[in-house]
């Protein structure tokens, strides 16, 4: 019989979907041969091609711009938000409401490799990703315009990468997004209801229960939500209770670079590299006191099934693999 | 410059990319041939390859799932929701909650015409399919179990269609989906605040100003919303303040027909028939006191952008295209 299951996080419900029952081998892709890299605006000597950078991992010997980086942040070709319009400058304030889109809309070119990926890096190369993502995160949360950093990865083609180059993005709003703020006051109720972080509970309570378990060292646990969205979702949580990703420690970072290799290493091997978003949840960079109720974490979204009509109609998912079989998929590494 | 939008029905905020700006004709897919129809399980005499009807219009000398019909309502064979399951049964309720997944999933075959679409329709043979919603819509509301019914369009396989014959589908739920009942609070809210309808604002003020306006008759006016979330989107209110779908009139509905009609037609021959979704949104079955606030109206929602990170982690969308632009693309017509 199908359920539905409360996802407190959001205050929604996900219906998982028995009769649809699907293993996680039913979803793999087709393989797909990788494209040649040698027009990508982001390999090693193409770097004109981009804005310039914001900032790079590189030897103290070699100039912006030009190869030898490890790791590269450049603006957007084509931003969602701009640096230059005027923060909280009204467009329009009558029956419609429009405000200048100031913000910031930035790549993080994780690697000069165009072939590696987060599957096939090994975590000391990933690590250099997480402290860029750390450092923007950081470096923009200075501007008292911006109000937020969403830090996220599209993986494939279908999760909307239009470049195959391993990348990131963030884009920093000058407002808190509606998702996050649903989690702030949702959290933040729990916390008042029960004097405890949600998260901090959940990660308990899943390590205890195990069966959605996908990885765990000293540092990190990441588990398939018993909620789950999507087949093969996977939540990494620090073990640390922090509100903000701007504090988690080198050796937090390591270890999260460690659960995200074995993840999508395992996605890659099993799973003939589905397409996923990973993103990126962490309190608001001011305004209201998320320190004991908010825990951030990462989500990773596996995009093998459709956002269709239902979905979009009702902010309700359909998942037809239940997290069980999707933590027991992960386990068996 | 790009602008933020506020979407007041769900208080989401949408980004209008204006340094992505493009104009519809970017989205038009390649043209597709279609798939032979034979072995379709939707097409006239293949009645047995789906579960037995729960309702058809069929001239009264044909029997039940043989050939004839014009609308055939079947079960859907996978159903994400189950009628056989305990409505109300806990099966889980400590720090997860879980209930049995009570509810109905039906599929609407719309015409027994393979080749035939919204778009290449009659408006008296898309009266037909809307007929069927209501009267679908009407019956699964006597069962005091179900809270709402959803009932929606997934049009192409981008938009989650598996299957190419022209179909729509429901799913009755036992609770108030999350995106309605923000729908219901918002709207609510709108309502105590200045006393009207917030659909009845809207619909007058997108009249007035006339720039997003899609289509309009006597008795609907189709606009592409003032923070649209996806190029070319459109929604359709009837004029006469109405909560729920149940009680609109056959002049409403053919109305109703002749507007998606004409919008499909365009994206159909101007767009190569892009991938969409159609939803319905109406008041739910009982609680709560709607009658003043809500209004019932449909969403058409081309998906000819992708859902990635971005979305996923804020709830914001970000849209390309303008909605003036959209409105001027159906005005066009």
């Amino acid at each position: 019989m199908p359920e539905l299951r409360y996802e407190p996080v959001t205050k929604t419900w996900v219906i998982i979907a028995t009769e649809r029952a699907k293993r996680p081998s039913n979803f793999a892709p087709p393989r797909l041969p990788r494209k040649e890299g040698q027009e990508c605006p982001f390999c090693p000597g193409n770097e004109k091609a981009t804005p310039p950078e914001v900032m790079a991992y590189r030897p103290k010997d070699t100039v912006p711009d030009s190869p030898g980086w490890q790791v590269r942040v450049v603006p957007n070709k084509f931003p969602a938000l701009n640096p230059e319009a005027a923060a909280g400058a009204t467009i329009r304030r009558d029956f419609f409401h429009a405000v200048e889109g100031a913000g910031a809309h930035e790549v993080i070119i994780e690697t000069p490799d165009h072939e590696r990926s987060f599957a096939t890096q090994e975590a000391d190369e990933i690590l250099l990703a997480l402290r860029s993502w750390q450092d923007r995160y950081i470096g923009l949360g200075e501007n008292r315009n911006l109000a937020y950093t969403q830090i996220f990865k599209n993986h494939g083609a279908v999760a909307g990468a239009s470049l195959e180059h391993p990348h990131s993005q963030l884009i920093a709003t000058p407002l808190v997004p509606v998702t996050l703020a649903a989690e702030l006051a949702n959290t933040g109720d729990y916390y008042a209801e029960h004097g405890r972080c949600f998260f901090c509970d959940a990660l308990e309570k899943e390590e205890r229960e195990g069966s959605r378990l996908a990885w765990r060292d000293e540092n990190v646990v990441a588990f398939c939500p018993f909620a789950s969205r999507f087949p093969l979702e996977v939540w990494f949580l620090p073990r640390r209770h922090q509100e903000s990703f701007a504090v988690a420690t080198k050796a937090q970072l390591f270890s999260l670079a460690g659960a995200l290799q074995a993840i999508t290493r395992r996605l890659f091997t099993e799973m003939h590299d589905p397409p996923f978003n990973l993103l990126l949840h962490s309190a608001p960079y001011r305004g209201g006191d998320y320190h004991a109720s908010y825990h951030w974490h990462l989500e990773l979204l596996p995009r093998v099934t459709i956002i269709a009509g239902f979905e979009l109609g009702t902010g309700m998912y359909i998942n037809p693999t239940p997290p069980e079989m999707a933590g027991e998929f992960y386990r068996a590494e």
